[in-house]
């Protein structure tokens, strides 16, 4: 099966990686060129365009910033619809809004095109590792047919249900790790200011009902003064914003991720938007008035 | 090591149960009978006070409701302050306000006495099965003397630091509980009202980023109506009104733990004080004028 990737940043690069590792031939294109020479290096061709890509390819990934970034790199001039053939399976790695993922399905189907969203969960490190969970909305003979290629970049797939399912398990995947990035931010700053060592709290909760991924993997590298990406907050922070728009649109409150999206918001007006999400923990040190301790 | 265990709710009951279990000669005090007859059932002698209790123990756990319990039970008339010899380690199980554990561990000092706070997470089937995680604040030497019983209890012991340090580790582990419980509560109604199965989407997202262990364990009770204890509603709220307390006690503002006391506070006026802390989507199913859908 002959692929092709289109956006190669943090995520994006590491993922193509892994397809290429997998041993599928793989075509590539990105606005900027680094990614692009560093993936021909490892034997990927390159293409000038989303539509070259399309027109070398069966299955072509997406991974872009944002909504209007895949719209246009999908449905734009030179675009991905301008250079498939029949049956070309569009997948998008972006998250993006899933009204916007059941248009861009609808235009593609059009001309015979399938379109999946397939978001992905599991920040740089799995991406480069290859155990990315992926949630997948769209046709299901279609998921069966990049099965392959999903085997080589995560850990886990699961079928979601129709166009969208996939960014709408996707939105609310980001309302939980959201909740997790704030209340461990709360929570380390709490145990430092009552005078107990925030090391000795994560060790002594980590194991009980509190137990997350994010308290496995995060506060080590906050110990460590580490906080930059990781998953940046500036996508934490458009991905908030999905949700509260796609809950806008179902009629859903949510009253918890609001918040937590308020304090994202705050991240980026404080500076601190190429930092990891872990960092959100900064908005809260200049509410406490004090600075997380890094042990020596 | 004689034993003795004060306060035979849904978690004393079943810890009492281990300790005998263990084979330490154990009392037993509790204001309602059903449990005492219980436990004497398997072995253990009735004491007619918490003085008593004392009086007949080397090690003293109490888990008792809240703050003012456990100063009536430790200090007040026929307590256990009233029984005890020098050399008496009293071990509260109960979450409690950090401040109200330094100020009965000072008391209980001026009378050779050790106190340990010593809370507990892992819920109604941690405390069944022996698998709590236990976190530990008070006298360094006594928590070895208790070290044997402890090990009857939970699989994991962390002593966090002095007199509160265990009060406040329990107090952050909460506010990730509470955020977690929000959280998941927002993303199965999202799932729902945006048309997408919520048993698929907790599939799809419980093995990446937002893995915790409200997602290994909640949404299954939720999908079979299940909607009972495990912890009740009104342990949650009033966990976090001593986390809030402590909050501001310590100049630590929690912008989300509040919303999520709020919430919780909420579904105690709505009539769910003793429903599972899990239940709190009952809130957010007002909020949002739908009810989550369980399969059949």
């Amino acid at each position: 099966m002959r692929v092709g990737y289109i956006g190669l940043g943090l995520m994006g690069k590491a993922i193509a990686g892994n397809i290429l590792k997998g041993g599928f031939p793989l075509t590539v294109h990105n606005r900027s060129k680094g990614a692009v020479e560093e993936l021909a290096g490892r034997g990927a061709r390159r293409a000038d365009s989303p539509a070259q890509v399309a027109a070398e390819s069966e299955v072509v990934f997406t991974n872009l910033p944002d909504t209007p970034d895949v719209e246009q790199v999908v449905l734009g001039p030179a675009g991905i619809i301008e250079g498939g053939r029949p049956g070309l399976i569009v997948v998008d790695n972006s998250t993006i809004r899933p009204e916007a993922a059941r248009a861009i399905a609808a235009r593609l189907a059009d001309k015979e095109m399938a379109f999946l969203d397939a978001p992905v969960s599991g920040g740089d490190v799995g991406a480069r590792e290859g155990t990315l969970t992926i949630m997948v909305g769209g046709d299901g003979e279609a998921v069966e047919t990049v099965r392959p290629v999903f085997a080589a970049i995560g850990k886990s797939l699961t079928y979601v249900g129709a166009s969208g399912a996939g960014q709408v398990a996707k939105a609310c995947n980001q309302i939980m790790v959201a909740a997790q990035m704030v209340a461990m931010g709360e929570l380390l700053l709490l145990a430092q200011k009552a005078g107990v060592d925030p090391q000795r709290v994560i060790e002594a909760i980590r194991g009980g009902a509190a137990q997350c991924w994010t308290l496995d993997v995060k506060p080590a590298r906050l110990f460590r003064g580490e906080r930059g990406p990781g998953f940046k907050a500036h996508m934490m922070d458009k991905d908030l914003r999905i949700v509260l728009d796609t809950a806008r649109a179902y009629g859903m409150p949510l009253p918890s991720a609001a918040i937590h999206a308020q304090l994202f918001a705050a991240m980026l007006e404080m500076g601190m938007r190429d930092l990891d999400n872990s960092a959100v923990i900064g908005v809260l040190e200049q509410m406490a008035g004090v600075e997380l301790t890094v042990p020596r």
